[in-house]
Formats: C-alpha cells, sequence, structure tokens
C-alpha cells in the first residue's frame, strides 16, 4: 500500500540539508498548526501506526516546569524499535495534549521520539539556572521528542551552550556521542598510544569513536563491512582520524595477524567495542585482542545472539560487557550528566567531533493532520526501506 | 588395539578406596622402583603416549628447595588436555631425572599432573616454615605431580595442616574447592540469604560450590542433565546443600518462571556459574538471572562456543566473566594463596566440605616400567571411556 509513496517525495515534506538555507513554503498565509506531535495508540510498523496531531497552546508552566519548543528532533534506529514495541525503554501514556479525542484522557496516546534539542519558551517558578531562549536536551529517557513544544519538569532537561555548537550538533549529543565516549572511558583506562578496536565503525557510534579516540590520542582498528566504494569509506573514516581501516572479509587473510602484530608495536588490544552483534566475525575480530580485555557490545540491531568461544573467558580471562546509554543516564548523577554534555560540546566546538550527516524533514504547518501523517509515514517506509543512509530529523513549521 | 585391556582391571593397578585400609601386595619382597614419574616426550592422546619412568633417589636437596614424596596425585580433566597439547598451561621440559637417555638432557621429558599432595623428606639451607613430614601442595602450575618424589623450589608450594584432614581432602585442595570459593566471592558481594545459580551442578566444582554456598547461608538453584537416577542425584545434592536442583528439561517448562519467582521470595540472582560452556541451556538459565548479573565460565570442557543473546548484555546490564584458578595463583600473593588454602581447611575439618568421590590407582613398586606404562595407558583409557564416574588417584609405592 505504501508502495506509490515511494515515487516520489510528497509535497510538504522538505528535504534540506541544515546547512543550505532553510526551505520555506511559498504559500502567502503562515502556517496554522504549531503544536503538533507524532503520537501512536498501539505498537506496530511506525509507517502504519503513526500519526500528527494537532493540540493547542501550552499554558503557562507551572511550578518546577518549563515550556520548550524542539527545534530539531533526530529519528534514531532504536526509536523505531520503541514504537515497534520490542524495545526496553516504554514511553508513558499522554493524556493531557487535547481535552477530548485522541491524546485526551480519554484516548491517552505515546509521544514518539527519544532525543531532541528544544529552546526554552517560559519558564514556572522555582526553576533555577535556565533563561527563556537556552537551548536544552533531555535526560529523560523517551520524553516524547517528536512534538513541537511541550511542558516539562526542570529535572528532566539539560542546559546545552548554543555558541559555536550548531542545532544538529546539539540535536544529537544525547545518544551516539556519550554512548562513545563512556565506553571508551568506563571499562579501561586506556592511555595515549593504546589501541582501541571496534567493528561497525562506520556507524554514527562509530565515527564518533573514532573521532573521540584520535581527540585523546588513542589508535582504532576499525572493522566495515566491503563495498563497492570501501577506499572511500576507509578515506573518509581515516580522514576523521582512524588509524586503520579494514572489512571482515579481511579477517580470513592470514598475513594479517603479522601485519596488526607490526601496527601494535608490541601493545595489545584491550577494548573492542561490538556494535554489529553477530557472532563469527566478532569472535574473528577478538583474535586481535589481548589477554584480560573488554568486550563491550552496545548495538543490538543484529537480533543474532552473540557467540563468544568459551575459552576466551576462561584462559584470556575475557570479560564481556553490555552498554546502555539509557541506562548510564538513570544511574549517573546529575552533576555527571552535566559533565558529560560540557566535556562533548567542547569537543564539538573544537571541530574534534562533526555532527552526522544528515537531512532535515520539515512538517509543514499548512497540511491538515491527515496529510501530514501520510507524509510521516512515508519518512518511515522510506526509512525501513534504507532510502536514507543519513540520519533523518525531524522540524516542526513554528 | 586397547579394546582387550578392558576386559579386567590388571594385576599391579590396585584400586581401592582410600577410607578403607591401604591393598598391599602380597609379594615377599619390598618394591625395588620407589622413585617414578609418569612422563610423556610429545603431545597426544595420554593412552598412548604416556608411559612411566624410573629414576634414582634424589641428591640432599640444595639451598632455597625441598624435597618431597607424593602421597596421592589426582587426575584431573584438564591433565588430559595437558598432555594431549590444548591446554593454554604448558609444563616445563625436565632434564635431570636420568644421566642418560628418556628424562635427560638426551631426551628431555613432560611429566604429568599439577595438582597433589606430598610430603616434605628432606630441607635446604634457607628454606624458613617446613619441617620434615609436612604436608604440602603445589602452587606452581603444571609442576609434575604424577611423580614419586621431586625437589622443588620452597616457593612454589604452600603447606597444608594435617590434623583433621584426610588425605584426599588436602590432595585435592588446590584446583575444584578454590574455582567454588573464589567464584562466589570475587564478582558479587553475596549476603546471608542471596541465592546463586549453576549448571553443572553435579561436577567436583559444582558440589564444592553447593557445599561453600551452604556453609555461608548462600542459596543455590542447581541445573543437572536428567538422567535414569535424577531423583537419586536431586536428594545427593540436597543433602550436600543444594536448594533446589532442577534439569535442563524444567527449562521447557514454563510454569517454572512461577515456581522460581516463589522460591526467590523477592530476591534477584546475580550471580550465575556456567560449567557445561553451552549455548542454549546457559541462554535458557539466564532467564532466570536479575539485572546486573554476572555470569562466570569456568568449565570448557564443551568446545561449543558460548552462545549469549546481546540484549542480556545491552538491556540487563549482564557482565561475561571467566574464571580460571591457574591465573588466581598467578595474579594473587603468597599470603592471599595461604589464607585461601587455610579457609578451605577449616572448610574441610568443620565437615562442610567433604571429599570428593574417588578410586586410588597404586603403581607397584614390583612392576617393570614397561608393565607399569601399560597399566597407566589402560587407566587413561578406562578414563576416557568414562569407566570412572568418580576422581582418580595416583599414589605410587614407596
Amino acid at each position: 500500500m505504501f508502495s506509490l509513496l515511494l515515487r516520489s517525495r510528497p509535497a510538504g515534506v522538505h528535504v534540506a540539508r541544515v546547512s543550505l538555507p532553510k526551505y520555506r513554503s511559498l504559500s502567502t498565509t503562515s502556517p496554522t498548526r504549531t503544536n503538533r506531535a507524532i503520537v501512536y495508540s498501539q505498537n506496530g510498523n511506525p509507517a502504519e501506526v503513526l500519526s500528527v496531531l494537532t493540540y493547542p497552546s501550552l499554558a503557562h508552566p507551572t511550578s518546577g516546569t518549563v515550556n520548550i519548543r524542539y527545534l530539531l528532533s533526530p529519528i534514531n534506529p532504536a526509536d523505531v524499535n520503541v514504537v515497534e514495541g520490542v524495545y526496553p525503554s516504554k514511553p508513558t501514556l499522554t493524556s493531557n495534549l487535547v481535552q477530548s479525542g485522541k491524546g485526551s484522557k480519554d484516548e491517552p496516546v505515546f509521544i514518539g521520539g527519544n532525543e531532541g534539542l528544544a529552546q526554552v519558551t517560559s519558564i514556572g517558578e522555582n526553576v533555577d539556572g535556565l533563561n527563556v531562549g537556552d537551548w536544552v536536551v533531555m535526560v529523560k529517557q523517551q520524553a516524547g521528542t517528536w512534538s513541537a513544544s511541550q511542558n516539562v519538569n526542570a529535572q528532566d532537561i539539560v542546559k546545552i551552550p548554543n555558541q559555536g555548537l550548531s542545532e544538529v550538533h546539539a540535536a544529537t549529543i544525547t545518544v551516539n556521542p556519550p554512548t562513545a565516549y563512556n565506553m571508551l572511558m568506563d571499562y579501561v583506562e586506556l592511555q595515549e598510544g593504546d589501541w582501541v578496536m571496534q567493528n561497525g565503525a562506520n556507524s554514527a557510534v562509530g565515527q564518533a569513536v573514532i573521532q573521540i579516540a584520535a581527540a585523546r590520542g588513542l589508535k582504532t582498528l576499525n572493522f566495515v563491512r566491503n563495498r563497492d566504494d570501501i577506499s572511500q569509506l576507509k578515506d573518509q573514516l581515516r580522514k576523521i582520524g582512524a588509524t586503520q581501516v579494514l572489512t571482515y572479509d579481511d579477517l580470513n587473510d592470514k598475513s594479517l595477524r603479522d601485519k596488526v602484530k607490526t601496527w601494535l608495536g608490541g601493545k595489545e588490544i584491550l577494548l573492542a567495542l561490538n556494535c554489529v552483534g553477530k557472532g563469527g566475525e566478532t569472535t574473528e575480530m577478538l583474535r586481535y585482542m589481548g589477554k584480560d580485555g573488554h568486550l563491550v557490545s552496545y548495538g543490538a540491531m543484529s537480533k543474532q545472539p552473540l557467540s563468544l568461544p568459551t575459552s576466551a573467558f576462561i584462559f584470556k580471562n575475557l570479560t564481556a560487557h553490555g552498554f546502555w546509554q539509557s541506562r548510564w543516564y538513570l544511574v549517573r548523577s546529575r552533576a555527571e550528566r552535566e559533565q558529560l554534555m560540557a566535556t562533548l560540546t567542547s569537543l564539538m566546538k573544537e571541530g574534534k567531533l562533526a555532527a552526522p550527516e544528515h537531512e532535515v524533514v520539515s512538517i509543514d504547518g499548512q497540511d491538515s493532520d491527515g496529510e501530514a501523517t501520510t507524509k510521516i509515514r512515508n519518512v518511515f517506509q522510506r526509512l525501513a526501506a534504507g532510502r536514507y543512509g543519513k540520519k533523518v530529523l525531524l522540524k516542526f513549521d513554528e
């Protein structure tokens, strides 16, 4: 039923690189629907269950809360799993968007989205350290960032410095860069010149790992899938700081051992980051791990179990962990979260951590909820079909 | 070629329960070959490569060394892997057993055996804290304990109190009981009343886990293979302190979840010990593990890889480790090793840690090296065929 929609990009879903001037509708009337959210009542395929819902302007924020307006909200792979209902984090039901019908107490809905950059628009009593116009990101998980505006608890947001940082940088700061940063910090005490190994090195997290490692003086041994334009990809990853880039096919080459040995120059690899989650390739990669090494898995996109040789645990003292940034936020203090954001924004401002390649999808205020719903579902269908290949960021017309 | 030998136990290899009075040869002459070792020149099937070698009496020990005489030396499963050459620990070559031929510099040999109880027979200069007659066990790995006597570095042995402890207790104290004890201590801080889960619960380590856990007030959820005499095995394990005993088949029973929940009474299992090393059953067992749990694998007998769901690592914060008692000895101090032995001997003396079921195989001093070799090879063939089912301990005639 969606195949026809794929032929062309539907009118009203404006796609633009954020570095270009923002595309504006040529309509002479200004957008009429400025408060909208992408919601669902039941789990399922996002291209079938999501819909766009318009709601009235927010009341003045109550004590301890602020009103925010989202500037950009990414669609992350895990967001799709949340809508499907197969992700461990669940959003809470929202019942105060409207007075009656969908989004009210009669028919509560989930709002999609876990990550996003917002701006403070008004501030309730008993809120310290925030001003109107401040950039904020959510530290609460599954907050429903695919919204135009929200009333949120001040404790659930963290201020982000908006000088020298692009909107895309700030909108994508809470999931992938901290995953990369914390995996590099939390498991092995690495010194300048030490090596880290990873698969899925061209994923969003993988690229952040390469850049943060390079900024810290760490060397990276990176594995990617072989492909037609492999030399281009290798160049791209080396350009952002990758020390060595190999394909999984290279793992079959017996001469690789000697090569890697030469590269390491007597060092041992004690940290391996596993995005792929598959058995065979991960096991092969582990051959290059030293004794007492740590394998940290963070990508569960592959539904296949992790198959590891028992002997690696017993005789090489391998320890296998899982990293989940959502848990990190839950168990760490507010001060630690703020420190993390400060560290990452510094790296971004110094040009050491680039914004991801991306496309901005704008939701036109002129469109009816029905029209906007059709367009949003089409975006998710294109995503599922792998038609993007870069990060998609949602933007609601003001 | 060995099948004929299996028909009956060959003369000269005396098998007796050590709790019974020791069987003595009725021969009127006393044994003539009192210094012997079980050696091999190349890796392979123990039933094919091992041979018994007689060597002269030891010289008086040099400074810092002592001469010891082995009382009992177990054959552990890992010892077979060492002889096969598939185990990460390798013994060092011995070239001073005899002046010429096999066991000399011309033809150095490996001596089998990693664990054993010995008695100090003479002491060199500069050795503190040891007396003739003291019981000692090896802290050096692959020391060649399948010997009648040895000259050893005093640093490579630890004294064991010989009051209130059987020879079998002391001879089997360095591998299985410390594996059980350290796995219970090193990964999760368990409080009285907490639960531990394990598979292979009727293995030597498994039974030690049950007993040590019970002595510490911990509860155990134990999994074993289903078998004809399962209720007998369950009774036996409960008798030594198992709280609950289940079979892997029970894991298919959907009502098990509720049962386990009731048993746990609100507690979560945070430590699982994996002897089997197989994927499926381990994964099934992990369903009963709480968040932030630790899976410790120590048995590599199954050559199959450990297959674990990536989601357990990421979303349940599972950490997977390997435990190897050999590594523990390498990285811990002498004081820690002695403390460990003291703790285990206390448990044994208090009757809280029973000696393993066992058979003693005596090597008759009347037999020629050729005869003894045939008999020893037969023992290993019986072991490989699973003909024992209890721990085999070697004893050299004095």
